[in-house]
């Protein structure tokens, strides 16, 4: 019998985050205070983020020591297995090797713990007693919720309203552990109010519910804002992931030629492909790493590499990355993860030196790619992870056409438990592909332009 | 740190499953024929089950061989993970050590598939194309449709018309593994039909379910019947359970003075209590098993113990068992999985000769329970799951009390994420004790005395 989970002991978990900042060919552009469009300092963002973040995000550090207290809380689900896919590769019949990290065995069911649990530390070592955050469809509104529930802290989650309707599930999974969710735009804030004043019947969106989180805690002085993606931070926290993967291949004599994860803001791709382009930026490794986005939403492959907001509202600071712009509005997809117009800065600087590659998948393919999963593998992934898998198996194919066995690595970001209802759809013949007219793309980076 | 998870690696996976039989002070009583109630033979069940089965249903061997190909499967997820629960421990201020078997991490998520897949095996080999089976809240359903996913089986599933309705998600997922679910009773089956005729509204319930399978399986040459619990060889699979604990316990020099798991028709709590009651008859080792019911559906606390059906419409053999009567029909509560009137006969002869307890609880202590344990330890039970939370619970506050610093396992059996809307109803208030009226189970057993 093949052994197909590769377990790391808890004793061998890493003990430190990798920054990969310290290894970039090209360093990144700063952020810009929205206001004076000048380099942002700590002071632009001291009120809202602890200054232990505020640091790690500007940090030049190569390795950063994962706190006592954090790797204690990893160690409730961490470190979690890497699987070797022998099911799906006999389906596929690829001569390619194909392993999968399951990031979906966490109690919130994806990696988002792993910067939750960091946050939420930070900022109670800084004295905070409160978190805000938006969240979608809840995968980080449900991880921020049990971070702060271990660290014994408020936490206020603005839930995009059409999302708090269609996904009970998630917000229950938030009450569970302690965490206040409302149906964003609320009428306790003013950004909130403004919607609600045009329009009473607003569903929200991700854009107005991080105004609404970032109003919240930048008028009180208990309370910080939590970002689940994007910032540099973020990224660093997620590292665990493919420091785990490095490990877990090294105990079966394997080094990945792939390295695969989906991409929205990027957390999860960062968290499984930095610690190999440390190796292929240091050690000349030949690993290549994809990002892998929705075709109704392909930032990296069809976006600008420019100056943007974080936000519609144009409250965050300006940050250098591949964007569709702040006003781009993606089409309903299944995949609520990755339906962000931006990139996380590292993740754009990376692409933009050739670093990383990027591909886009439309749905009805990303579907199907799970349901070959659900059905060799078991595990039900939740839709923006399927994106990753549609490319693993892509990519095995291609290694099947060309005869060629290679290791490929990707991230099971999150399982789908809460995502059947996108399931039934597919099942039912009722996911198509979307593409975004190419026009509305340009249009909206066209307005880029102004900004800077 | 200290570490959580005590993990078997995949080649000291438990390569046998142990049989009770061999091993009991009183033997089972024979099932009887419900026609003429005399001792079954294997050619009355022949109609709905394979020989290899049916021989396990009756075996006295000591352990029975796994086969390869369900180790196979079984290695998808198994050896489950078993936990030290240090947050739960901390929170309750006890000195006892509480462990937990983490059966959650099934892709059914649940400890179902343990049986699920060696009866699709076992019947696989006897050249069966297709299995039907019922299910309630659909974790058996579920399960059942992985495991004919996995054997490239057809697999028919009666669902409970207000599941059905009500619990989309585990359809959904039946789905996507392949299986065909209906909302039973359906036109396809006499019994479905004879109620439809005299209710054409009705919700359906699992006696009703259950007879629509037999009918489904006992009418074609190519079908078999499969059942989640309540029979020997369901028992016997999932003792694995019980066997790996054993090892990861004594991984760290550890054996434990309580065993618990929840009981509805016996499986769970079979699986990881009779691998300890091996030690306890054989060896004279003094722990105790403690078998946790709803207070609503008491069947081992209140029931009595004699031959009844499995189901309303007396379809089944008569087995000998504690039994609330056939007719019984337990109250609404959220721990749909332990509604069931019976239990299995091995379970009831243990009980009855008082080699192991059982308790009941009420629904509110126990989603109390619950949300303890989903705000120390992270993970979210099902409420089925809970009552076993809850006796662990109540152990370690009566060691916290007498000071005595005991070792306490149970069986996390699976985990809730389907759930959620119970955990609504709690956090809501809406969740009350349904204390069953004591005349009215005296009354359904009374009615037992005429059948044998």
């Amino acid at each position: 019998m093949k052994e197909r989970k590769i377990i790391l002991p808890e004793k061998d978990m890493p003990r430190r985050w990798y920054n990969i900042q310290a290894d970039m060919p090209n360093p990144l552009q700063p952020p810009l205070n929205p206001a004076t469009k000048k380099p942002a300092g700590p002071e632009d963002l001291s009120a809202i983020f602890p200054m232990a973040l505020i640091e790690q995000e500007v940090s030049s550090e190569r390795f950063i020591d994962i706190p006592e207290e954090v790797l204690n809380i990893y160690s409730m689900w961490r470190p979690s297995p890497l699987y070797r896919a022998y099911k799906l590769e006999e389906a596929l019949g690829t001569p390619a090797k194909i392993y999968y990290k399951h990031e979906g065995v966490s109690p919130a069911g994806s990696h988002k713990p792993n910067t939750a649990v960091a946050q939420a530390y930070y900022n109670k070592a800084a004295g905070i007693k409160r978190l805000s955050t938006e969240t979608g469809a809840g995968q980080w509104g449900s991880s921020l919720a049990l971070a702060c529930n271990y660290f014994d802290m408020e936490c206020k989650v603005f839930m995009v309203k059409i999302s708090y309707t269609q996904k009970p599930y998630r917000r229950s999974m938030m009450e569970v552990w302690g965490a206040d969710v409302y149906a964003s735009p609320t009428e306790m804030t003013k950004s909130g109010r403004d919607v609600l004043a045009k329009d009473a019947d607003s569903n929200g969106s991700l854009g107005i519910a991080i105004s609404e989180a970032v109003e919240d805690a930048a008028g009180r002085d208990d309370t910080n804002y939590s970002l689940g993606s994007v910032l540099n931070h973020v990224m660093l926290h997620q590292t665990i992931i493919g420091q785990e993967c490095h490990k877990q291949l090294e105990m079966v004599g394997e080094y990945p030629d792939f390295v695969i994860g989906c991409c929205g803001g990027g957390s999860n791709f960062a968290g499984i492909s930095f610690p190999f382009l440390h190796d292929k930026i240091r050690d000349d490794r030949k690993v290549r790493a994809i990002a892998v986005e929705p075709e109704a939403c392909p930032t990296l492959s069809k976006g600008a590499f420019t100056y943007d907001y974080g936000d519609v509202a144009m409250y965050t600071p300006l940050l250098m990355m591949y964007t569709l712009g702040h006003d781009f509005m993606p089409p309903g997809i299944h995949a609520g993860g990755l339906r962000y117009h931006g990139e996380s800065p590292l993740v754009s600087q990376l692409y933009n030196d050739g670093l990383i590659e990027a591909r886009a998948y439309g749905q009805e393919g990303v579907f199907e790619a799970a349901l070959t999963f659900s059905r060799t593998e078991g595990i039900l992934p939740a839709p923006e992870t399927a994106h990753a898998i549609k490319a693993a198996i892509d990519v095995a194919m291609e290694c099947k056409e060309a005869g060629e066995e290679k290791t490929i690595l990707f991230n099971l970001s999150g399982h789908g438990h809460f995502d059947l209802t996108a399931y039934d759809d597919y099942l039912a013949g009722k996911i198509k592909d979307v593409d975004y007219p190419q026009e509305l793309i340009d249009q909206s980076i066209a307005s880029l332009e102004k900004i800077v």
